[in-house]
């Protein structure tokens, strides 16, 4: 049913939902467009999207499906100046990172019945290092593409089918989906995401200042210490906008992680140790 | 030249030694010994030792060279023990994960031309879980094996030549070597060893109690949650004695990271995020 689909933001995210569709069988076009035409560009030349649309408003129009792949202030952005342009006809979604203020302005903006309809979407997936030449057909494979719908919004039966079938090439991707609450969303992803990040960004960052100009010393952690650093290579300019939008709640779970660290370190010497790595072990148990 | 080496410990490291040394073209016996005769059976049918020794100090008295692999007090009591059984025809290595003590210690009770010579050494390898099953002939191959020999110990001709054929050995089972006075080792594995490992610990016991209940949320966070708490797993039984025997050390890297932590939830809509990302991403380019 999905035949035109246009992918507004290239970078490894837009590059990789181009390349796992193609791989997962869609036979329909894909139109691109990137802030840099060198991104859209390297998508082309990938085989990401077969076009780079030149005015992207008009691209939406002429397309079924808008997939925003982009940081969470541009997609909100985009997301005023598509709800003018659009129609019941069409269907946006994006990947956005933070999912309150999102799924807010898609119920603003959209998925009324005479309006596009808006499926607020965030797939689990990514990589330390962004851009469309990291673009990977196999990305999603095996992760999580949480949704936050609104289950008060009333829709177009024709938005409703573009949904069930936007839903149905997640699954081709190789992705399970998990349907949240936005606010569930944001708290849950404070803790399986924001904070596993801002722990590498803070280790790496404190790491550099210690053995940073010693590369004989950064090579004695070994494997465990480049996992553990890995998201450290992680850019500011993605991460912005999750900072800003999810602040409450990456607040509160960056303050109880130092708050067990210490914890930690008050007991280095006590029983009370054994009891946080067998609580650590039940965790990783198998 | 090294043509009878006993293994004491033949856990994972033990283990993973026996069947690196034979990988790398060993062809003299390898004797062993476990606290648990199933962690011995379990290395002798893996081929990772010749045969199972009834008495330790025994077997490392019929050997020319001694490896302890074992946790690091366990490491002390046999050290002790050792010394009145062996001479200046024996070289006793170790694996232990913190040097202050066992250099202390080898400085007592080895190390003379008379006696025997005890070379403190650290490969800086290991999974999240141990066992004789796990062993793996290529566990050292890219790993750094730390050694925090003393300069002015004074030893018998015999005795450095042993060392500098474990050496090689070393080398052949695919470890650099690298060579540190003790405390600057201690100090430098809190940093990347140590604490890596607390961090995944605390964020594992913290997320138990979050998510631990969820399995569907837990495999939200994907590789890279999985990556940051794969250390989760490691047992109290092999980090008790490290807590114990760097104890100061890590108080120290722990209380930096709680700062830095703090300083990022302080900073979460500052410009200054934007720094510790730079710096972060610093410590891992390419």
């Amino acid at each position: 049913m999905i035949e035109r689909i246009s992918i507004l933001g290239t970078g490894l995210l837009g590059t990789s939902v181009g390349l796992a569709l193609r791989a997962a069988g869609y036979h329909g076009s894909v139109t691109g467009w990137n802030r840099s035409p060198e991104g859209a560009q390297a998508a082309l030349s990938m085989g990401a999207i077969d076009t780079i649309a030149a005015d992207p408003l008009q691209a939406a129009h002429a397309s079924q499906v808008v997939l925003l792949a982009m940081p969470i202030y541009a997609t909100l952005d985009w997301m005023k100046k598509l709800s003018s342009v659009l129609d019941s006809e069409h269907l946006v979604t994006d990947v956005g990172s933070t999912k309150a203020q999102i799924t807010a302005a898609a119920g603003r903006f959209f998925n009324t019945p005479a309006r596009a309809a808006f499926l607020p979407g965030h797939p689990m997936a990514g990589k330390e290092r962004g851009g469309a030449a990291l673009g990977d057909a196999n990305l999603f494979r095996g992760a999580v593409w949480l949704f936050t719908d609104d289950p008060t919004w009333r829709r177009s039966p024709h938005s409703l089918e573009l949904i069930k079938n936007w839903r149905e090439w997640v699954a081709a991707m190789g992705s399970k989906t998990l349907d949240l609450d936005p606010a569930r969303h944001d708290e849950l992803v404070a803790w399986v995401s924001h904070l596993p990040q801002f722990v590498a960004t803070a280790l790496s960052a404190l790491l550099e200042e210690e053995v940073g100009d010693a590369p004989e010393l950064k090579d004695v952690g070994g494997r465990a210490l480049r996992e553990m650093t890995r998201l450290g290579a992680s850019p500011y300019s993605m991460w912005r906008d999750i900072a800003l939008t999810n602040t409450e709640a990456l607040q509160a779970v960056l303050l109880a992680l130092e708050q067990r660290l210490a914890h930690l370190r008050e007991n280095l010497r006590a029983p009370v140790l054994r009891d946080e790595f067998k609580q650590a072990n039940k965790f990783r148990r198998e």
